[in-house]
């Protein structure tokens, strides 16, 4: 306290509200998606209740970076929330840990300033979807990766990702939102990395991306790969925004929430 | 075919025996380990369950390089067998496959000489413990690696797997198997490798293990990493020969059996 500071109001009694952030890992497996819905068991249902069980107030103003649907992982989801009172957030996150571990994880847990939002302060999301292109599937990805056992050709994979950089209406992999909900992203980066033995990753960056966006891109993909599609028509099928014209969804568990910027 | 290829053969009458090889791996989490035994599920039973029926013979003569414990893995295994009969054993791999993937996988079947025998032949088995050494866990490795939350020293590390290398009566880091069994063996290799975010992988070659050994070893280390014990008593601790004052035994589910060699 300075001489400067305002004598303290009579508003704000006992323990001020804290914004926190945390850095949550998931295996998506056994969740109905990230966010609460009733009934069903949710990462975000269950990361809540063990948040108030543990800091002992109300949470408030839950916010993530990512609403990853069911099936899909994160390695790095966001989430910001309020808190009421002091906090150790040392101990929420071992205690959640506790709680929830080893199948949600906060890998970090941080004080923020009151402005910082989970899902409005992201400047660009990073997912990565793993592909094992072998003959036969692998035991210790199989919960994580794709098994494709057609051989890919990663040469036109390479050339396919290329037309998905920059900002484009992507209604064509997009699963219909609420009507009239735009469809224009902008993808920052979109390509594939081999990591030998069969293993594919796919990484995508971009501000935002609409419902099943990047299921609906690696779909088309694989068909580029296996040879169904060539990859120079695919800026036409981008351009034509018709959903029709696009690849199937690939499976969710393929899927991971990597890394979000800010 | 090519001019100087021999001329096909009279088929042998009837059907010769074939003794063929597999190489298997498998996520162990749902096994009472390889060796079939009676009401519970092993990878053996499973196996031979599925050969028995693919191949619509009878499956004789069956070995395998490694007699994992309930819980740990093989990316590696290797198991031999006889069949009669006449056997596409790209067949057996795709209907075994399709039968028991992807929890277990034959990454390959192939005709062996009659004198290979997938135990009595191996030269060395390789095996691989997994570590994550971070204040929390993480999801996707849970199955597959032991979260150590305690910092470990690496460097210590590294001078504790030194004076594994060489031929020695590992009496100590063995757990009692029948009276009189012979407990020394020749490791040709015992190192730590740092992946990097705390995922350390320690690899031990050795032409053979006795029961418990890695385990036995890296609960040991690990002692040595968090400077309960010092690395320069290790050799001590081996000379000993005494099971008493070696470490305690590693989860299984750290554990992989990864290549061995003929």
């Amino acid at each position: 306290m300075t001489l400067f500071d305002p004598p303290a109001e009579p508003v704000e009694p006992a323990a001020p509200v804290q914004r926190c952030r945390l850095l949550v890992a998931y295996d998506g497996t056994g969740f109905h998606g990230y966010a609460r819905q009733p009934d069903v068991r949710t990462v975000e249902g269950e990361l809540v209740d063990a948040l108030t069980r543990v800091s002992g107030g109300t949470v408030a103003n839950l916010a993530c970076a990512g609403r990853t649907d069911a099936g899909v992982h994160a390695w790095g989801q966001v989430v910001s929330f309020d808190v009421g009172g002091e906090v150790d957030l040392r101990r929420v996150r071992d205690s959640v840990n506790g709680q929830l571990g080893p199948e949600i994880v906060v890998r970090a847990a941080e004080p923020v300033a009151p402005d910082f939002d989970a899902r409005h302060s992201a400047r660009w999301r990073h997912y990565r979807y793993t592909i094992v292109n072998r003959p036969a599937p692998d035991p210790f990805l199989a919960r994580y990766a794709w098994w494709v056992g057609t051989p890919l050709d990663l040469h036109a994979l390479h050339l396919g990702a290329d037309p998905f950089v920059g900002e484009h209406d992507f209604a064509a992999f997009c699963r219909r939102g609420p009507a009239g909900s735009a469809t224009t992203r902008r993808v920052l980066e979109s390509r594939w990395k081999d990591l030998g033995e069969g293993v594919l990753e796919y990484e995508i960056r971009a501000n935002a991306f609409c419902w099943q966006m990047v299921r609906s891109i690696v779909g088309t993909l694989v068909d580029v790969g296996t040879g169904k599609r060539r990859p120079g028509d695919l800026v036409a099928t981008i351009r034509s925004r018709d959903r029709a014209r696009a690849g199937g969804i690939a499976p969710a568990h393929g899927l991971c929430l990597r890394e979000v910027g800010y």
